[in-house]
């Protein structure tokens, strides 16, 4: 059983996870995480904050000798503008903002400050887990397994599905990669960027979506079993426990539920060495 | 702390559920589970199986007097045709159906014969979890909490968003109760009835849409404290965990995923008596 | 992951018990849990309660063909004296009695009549986790495991430790199945029933000690990295959640807290096979 | 629903913890942690290392102007010597020691260098959940409940129960903050401050007994309903997780197993006010 904690505020000094489980021999060093916590970061439009941090995570425990040691691991990343928020006084933020937990999260805890809620609410939280999920894809990569996203729609601005169809998911991951809208559809950036431009100008923001796609997992994680083994679930759950993350369908689930079954399974086939094989993917591998 | 468990095959003598963590004194009797335990199983188009069944649940342990002791509560729905079942010789089942845990199943437990994985992964397995929601929706009901569901689309026939709107939602709840397609738009009924019939006679099936609405929450639960104590990633990982379901969105999210932020948020105003209050539910009620 | 929860009250309907994480393809019946049960019932001075009942387990879920199949398995233990008690006039009961849970489940839970905590807490739940354990043990069987319990005291009198330390263990667990006090020194025996005879005549109870001992077992079960994956811990912590039990001990922990560190570790030697042995078993083996 | 996790290494960076479900408003600053720090510290013979880290933790999430803010609390004690050992050549130890962890850990996870399994199986680990714990004292402290301990016996030297029994339990706390062993009874600080001085001039160790009471608790804590609930299992794995500890009884339970139920249950009276009180505390309140 893997399991892990975050804690962590935004202008607080420091973010930190603890992640138990992991298995022992792995190799793994501070530079592993870098690259996640960098991408996190790097986006075009976002805001000045992301450009300030530059991210460092330190492992101070269950590593030696660059190798795991099974020990429950500690990451540390330091918000590295915190000296010059300490000792700042800041005025008690008391308008609550719609679509955060401002509200929410002074109902329920009773705080006069709001801002108490930002604090933890934020994103920035996020910054933590991806420190983890770098871990845990260290240990994927062990099992040739691969983790890949791209964005697809910003603001009603789509990638083409033909275009993106065409190419193979590690050259979307590879495409994606490579531009500050982290989309692979290179056609469509222009207008994206317009689109994210406009509303910055706006003082608004927009909604999007991507697309994230797991490569050379063996069949069998998850289980049928009970509920809450189903993997489904698993992954719908964790995905929409991130910020601002509204809705997660597997494969194009609502596009295929106006179509029939017939139309949205993937066939099993017996390839010429016996094996079973399906040719298409229409229900996103599950 | 709530949790559970569930048992049971499809054509084995019983499925069994214990839910632990109910509190005491909550008036709960067998009648209480009836209504949910039927509506399972009445639906147009449904398999014969579920006629059959007519599902009973008893409750062995956790009540006394019709009221709840805090204790565990056991629950038992007996398959009723498992006497005609359990004396037969049935063939075992070698090819595999995709969409289904046939294959996963076998591989990961070392199945030779592919009914050992239908039978826990079929959705008869719900059944179960009926009886245990409905236990949750007595004590729900207790704080004046009322969760209903309707279908807005089967097959790509859709509930005209404009009449769903001029609905309240019990009225959804109460029109959707009323027909065996569970659609609250009357005028589509007759399409979707065509939908489903068309698809039947195919030997096929087709996908659709339901909406699940919670009405007379406090706010407050959940929380913005830890990634698992979020209530999105909580609901979407548990309407996930249902066969079949293989996408969620809390509000429209994926419509609104291309538009603005200020044309999804719900803006929080102060009514006359100065509580705070939002005139809009754009993006789900969290 | 392996996990249950138990249902059931002293004098309902039935007791049950849903057992989930157990791997496929282990060979089980109803067959092998009756021992166990059996044994559970069978003691000098126990309660007429225990005669009567003759528990049988029923496996409701999770085997098919006499092997499990990695679903959740349910087991089902009637009360076989419901039907006597279910229509008799019940009078509620309002004295607490010292040392149960009477008091506290009245407090807690706010129930008017005790006799509602008494139904669950009573001791007759054991006889689910007996059930549980059983399976259990099935599986430990398979890997050569074998756990085995004897007693070394009733009442003040108790077994001689030279006449124990002369006996292996199995010979041990054996010579205790022989005799309703499940007392391996047989030089007791006599005493041990005069001093449950004499108690039961002054309508009191007496306290008594038993040993515990798992053979067979590979290293490395239990984890140092993290408190809560501790052998010593979770074995205090399973067996002291039993109804009765005030006190546990690895070892002779109590009589080894007076002596040297150098008396009480068990040393690590080379064999003539270059393997590494111990000699001593005065820690208690973890 | 509280959960910690802790990690570090003996000879790493720092130990750090979080603690995840602490309520908000709880006043709370470091200051808080150092006596219990400090106490795990000061011991009659304890190996130098204790004496070098005067261990300070710092609060680095979960706390905003010295009150909780429900959000994780994360904690960091840093090892002063860890500058020290990070450059140091060290010897691989290829030697297990009896009573650790070394052979197991090895076996388990595979290392070569046994010194990876003591990092993280020593004792210091203690410290991070005596800051856990601390934190935790705190908020019990707002329901007026008291936890102290002191030491009953060191390697068979006994405080005299009459002596004790004459104490009150907040004494004999006050009494063992005053000694470097820890014992209330002041008349025999001289024979046990002997026996630990023998102890360490033939380079051995010795085992004690300590006796931990809470005070102040209200009734209903843990439950009977089921069995991961109860109190005394809790107990009894909580406290068997520490180094060490090999033995755990609730009250004189090892004693009281060789008396009468009536001697050693507390008899339920009715004071003149008509409350219900208990006289004596022989079987440990629970």
């Amino acid at each position: 059983m893997l399991r892990f904690l975050t804690a962590g505020e935004s202008h607080g000094p420091a973010l930190t996870a603890i992640l138990e489980g992991m298995p022992a021999g792995l190799p793994l060093s501070a530079h592993d995480l870098a690259n996640d916590l960098a991408r996190r970061q790097t986006s075009y439009g976002a805001g000045g904050r992301m450009k300030i941090e530059q991210d460092e995570a330190r492992i101070l425990a269950g590593v030696m000798a660059d190798q795991t040691t099974g020990a429950p691991i500690a990451l540390l990343i330091e918000n590295k503008d915190y000296a010059k928020w300490r000792d700042k006084e800041i005025e008690p933020m008391t308008t609550p903002r719609p679509g955060h937990a401002d509200l929410t999260g002074a109902v329920k805890y009773g705080y006069r400050d709001l801002r108490v809620a930002l604090e933890r609410a934020s994103a920035r939280e996020t910054a933590a887990r991806v420190a983890v999920g770098s871990v845990c894809r260290v240990l994927l990569a062990q099992f040739g397994v691969q983790i890949g996203s791209y964005v697809t729609a910003i603001g009603g601005v789509e990638a083409d599905q033909a275009r993106l169809d065409a190419l193979s998911f590690s050259d979307r991951f590879a495409l994606a990669e490579g531009n500050d809208l982290r989309c692979p559809d290179l056609e469509v950036l222009e207008a994206m960027r317009k689109r994210v431009w406009d509303c910055m100008q706006a003082r608004d923001t927009v909604g999007g979506v991507f697309e994230v796609a797991v490569l050379g997992l063996p069949p069998g994680l998850g289980s049928h079993v009970h509920f809450d083994r189903r993997l489904g679930g698993r992954l719908l759950g964790a995905v929409g426990s991130i910020h601002a993350i509204k809705g997660v369908e597997i494969g194009h689930a609502f596009e295929n539920a106006a179509k029939y079954g017939t139309e949205v399974h993937d066939e099993i086939f017996t390839d010429e060495d016996g094996r079973l094989v399906r040719k298409t993917n229409r229900s996103g591998g599950l």
